[in-house]
């Protein structure tokens, strides 16, 4: 069995007004993540672990965010494609493990369905998918609730 | 053999004249770090890594800031119940490796200790703990002293 | 076949009119990144996570930045005397990813020579080293270009 490990990172801004997409759910917040895409900054920090582990580069690369054909895409879509190149590289995931750094609004009732929309959008059992999540205790971009980061790490094998 | 990987981030605001614990360890300083707990952000971060690679949730979900049972505790004790959930679920620590990011003081004369104090606390050889240090070069709240960050990658296996 | 993983992140300002050395390649912009070595944040981080995964300590232990000798050193050279220690401990590299977080310039077209750079210093295929870079969407430090952040993961083997 070969093995591969996988880091993503992601930001996006928030602003008033907006719909927050996270984790392939809609929050009830009154803040939302800016994008050229629906600005899903965990599925992109996924996206980018997988795509990474394999060495294909970054969301960036496959899903440049001056194509209109994403613009406003549902990023599950782009989740999808991500690990169909990975699945064409011969690896399957492992293990996927997440942090979201969030100040508002509370993620924890948020999780099971973020993980089942993560799960099922990569037809994986749901058990290899984990979402934890932290505040910044009110500091840096983070802490003022102007920005929203997302930090994942993915384990892939081939057989 | 089953392996999976997880990842663990935590921040914690610096404030005057109280103890600073780190890594299990009580640093000379003349800042400390706030929480509920005893505040450790490096002990947090390998909770949380540890319990993310085996998708058992996160610190908060198991110890809830809100809960009196866990005000001011030695967090030694939350790493200790962290890592039985995680033989429970069968899983064994590989290896730990972990970076701290502060302005102040310097780590590196207590790095022995606290590699010590988590390995026995985890009953795992020192050899499979790592602690590494580095400042922001005083960019960012790292940087202005307001706050410290620890980050942590664990690899866990299964026989 | 025994496994680890390590982590690395490192932090440099950025300065006006003076050279920017990234993933081993100087990069063609009006600011470079400040440090005693040739402040090669990626490099930087690849040591870091090699170093962490095998419990060797970090970059600061090994070459302080308090010793002339490393002084403008170029980092090609703390990567290859890094990966000699990990060697010495019996560890290969299984594969390397990174994440660089940068607001300017455009990172993508000197991925490939930075790729080059860092297999050709290890002696390993082009294939086992990735780096993905993201803006910070202007937040924070990064996103006002006053610093730059740069994240690895490392997979080490033992045979
Ligand atoms: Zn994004
Ligand atoms: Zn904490
Ligand atoms: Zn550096």
């Amino acid at each position: 069995m070969q093995i591969r490990i996988g880091n993503g990172i992601d930001f996006h801004r928030l602003e008033e007004g907006i719909p927050f997409w996270l984790g392939g759910v809609k929050l009830d917040h009154h803040k939302g993540a800016v994008g050229h895409s629906d600005a899903d900054v965990l599925l992109h920090a996924i996206c980018d672990a997988m795509l990474g582990a394999c060495g294909l580069g970054d969301i960036g690369v496959h899903f440049p965010d001056t194509d209109m054909q994403y613009k406003g895409i549902d990023s599950k879509v782009l989740l999808r494609r991500s690990y169909n190149l990975v699945r064409e590289a011969g690896y399957w995931i492992g293990n996927i493990d997440t942090t979201l750094c969030l100040q508002e609004p509370k993620i924890k009732p948020y999780i099971p369905k973020m993980i089942e929309a993560i799960a099922s959008t990569l037809g994986i059992p749901r058990a290899d998918v984990s979402i934890k999540a932290t505040t910044t205790e009110k500091l840096g971009f983070v802490g003022r609730e102007e920005g929203v980061m997302a930090y994942a790490t993915v384990l892939l094998t081939k057989h």
